[in-house]
């Protein structure tokens, strides 16, 4: 129970930073924190439910005094926040976000901080199908994994942020932004994509019903399912600011699978198979380190 | 507890036949329940573990008498297996599968079987990762639907093997074989396809390392990894006997992936947010109409 922050200030309500006050509180974290949300909807919301120490109407009310502003909104409201965040700032203040993506963040934020703050960029990797001020809880953060993509930023500021993370229950890693980037490409975007685009087709398809489909799925399509309910316009972003990395990654899984579908069309039962036990030992892989556990992994250990 | 066959034989011992077995000694379903494996090692390992009441090294002394025979083999070596049955069958039994596709099923099986018998194909909506004799749980079939493509075949007999599905614990339907195909390619064959795909492609990226790839995962692509680590044997066989159909809706998925892809490559946000939030009422629908349990299910009820 060691305050890291005196002060935080959370722009944005949403299950991320929800969630963040939770935990912030069972750790005893942060002194004060304050929050913005722009609908004064969902300020409402949050003051009813006790999410935050105290709502202010405006960006520059909840950022004044603030020793650690995180930025918790979808990343294509992050420029626009950084406009009325960067003047409301104290000096020596750090400020932080949780975007899905990072060098379009940095891009967008960067040039409206003062040079006399502290700019380390984040992004936890944790979530649920649900969003909104009510769906965040405490536990979010436990055992997941959040990174850090300082670049140049103050190494002692950096160590401190890393230490809010761990208090949040998370463990921490540092990256560089582009690296994050394509990282994300592959464990997390193009499989979102991918599952947005099946629970697509299946809706489409006139000659199955809806209630076909939804007593017959395998468990397989319904994960899918569970992956294509969440929040459209975070996800939205991620893909508008992620374009290069999830095009390659895109462009890579349907070379594949234009490989799979050809071996399909051909009858070819051997590249099936070998293809389907190479998938099948990075699972065993996974198990067999010791990995599948409810924190989210995948693969194994290089040789 | 009421005994509905008296003899049943299981013709190969993986994990549906494993669980099938489990599944009758809980609810008292059968008399003697016989067992045949091809491999010596499969009937040794069955025998320890007590799966099957006897378990016999000829398919002939498997079938002997009984009443219902089950095919629980892939479906590639469901041909191979029925040239053996049919001979070995006792007028009035009944001849059912376990097999994930239903036409290229009738289409190996039926031409061996003799007239005097029934065949009543089958599919327990059920499985896990796990596979072979010590893999099987009775609970597997528990909520879980089976489905039954009897066509013509005898009206009571295909009661009393519903009767027999229910009393192992399953949701029992009956469907046209090559309607249950179409179904079973969107809501289990092409999911599965993808997430091997797509576990394949993290795989190859050398410039992000396992290790990442294990650390830094979203829940959705551990979900991916999990459904690719099936049965190879299993997948490759569904693939090759459900070519037409798999073939018809990877066009659809790929098509419509092409238009996301394009709408990334624009920066058109508007598709996007309008397309994940189209995916997310479908799973939104599952939630209100109460759907979503531990019974794999997906969709939303037909207007």
């Amino acid at each position: 129970m060691t305050v890291i922050y005196d002060r935080v200030a959370l722009i944005g309500l949403g299950l991320i930073a929800s969630s963040m006050f939770w935990a912030m509180k069972r750790g005893g974290v942060a002194g004060e924190v304050t929050g913005y949300a722009r609908s004064a909807q969902t300020r409402e919301t949050a003051r009813d439910i006790g999410v935050c120490d105290r709502i202010c109407d405006t960006i520059a009310d909840a950022c004044a005094d603030a020793d650690l502003v995180v930025l918790c909104v979808p990343v294509g409201a992050m420029e626009a926040v950084a406009r009325e965040v960067g003047p409301a700032l104290k000096p020596g203040a750090v400020v932080s976000d949780v975007g899905s993506v990072k060098r379009a963040v940095i891009m967008a934020v960067a040039p409206h901080l003062p040079d006399n703050v502290h700019f380390i960029p984040a992004h936890p990797l944790a979530g649920t199908e649900q969003s909104g001020p009510t769906s965040g809880f405490a536990e979010l953060f436990d055992n997941r994994w959040c990174l850090l993509t300082p670049e140049a930023a103050d190494a002692s500021e950096t160590a401190k942020l890393r230490a809010f993370w761990q208090a949040l229950g998370a463990n921490v890693d540092e990256m560089d932004p582009d690296h994050h980037d394509l990282v994300l490409a592959v464990t997390s975007h193009t499989p979102h994509l991918i599952a947005y685009t099946m629970v697509g087709v299946a809706d489409d398809l006139g000659r199955v019903t809806d209630t076909e489909v939804v007593n017959f799925s395998a468990a397989g399509f319904r994960d899918f399912t569970r992956i294509a309910a969440s929040d459209p316009t975070m996800w939205r972003d991620v893909f508008l600011n992620n374009k290069d990395a999830t095009l390659e990654i895109l462009g890579r899984f349907t070379e594949e699978l234009f490989a799979l579908q050809r071996a399909i069309r051909q009858g070819d039962g051997d590249h099936l198979h070998e293809y389907f036990t190479r998938t099948r030992a990075i699972r065993r892989g996974i198990i067999e380190a010791g990995q599948d556990t409810d924190v989210p992994n995948f693969g194994r250990n290089k040789k």
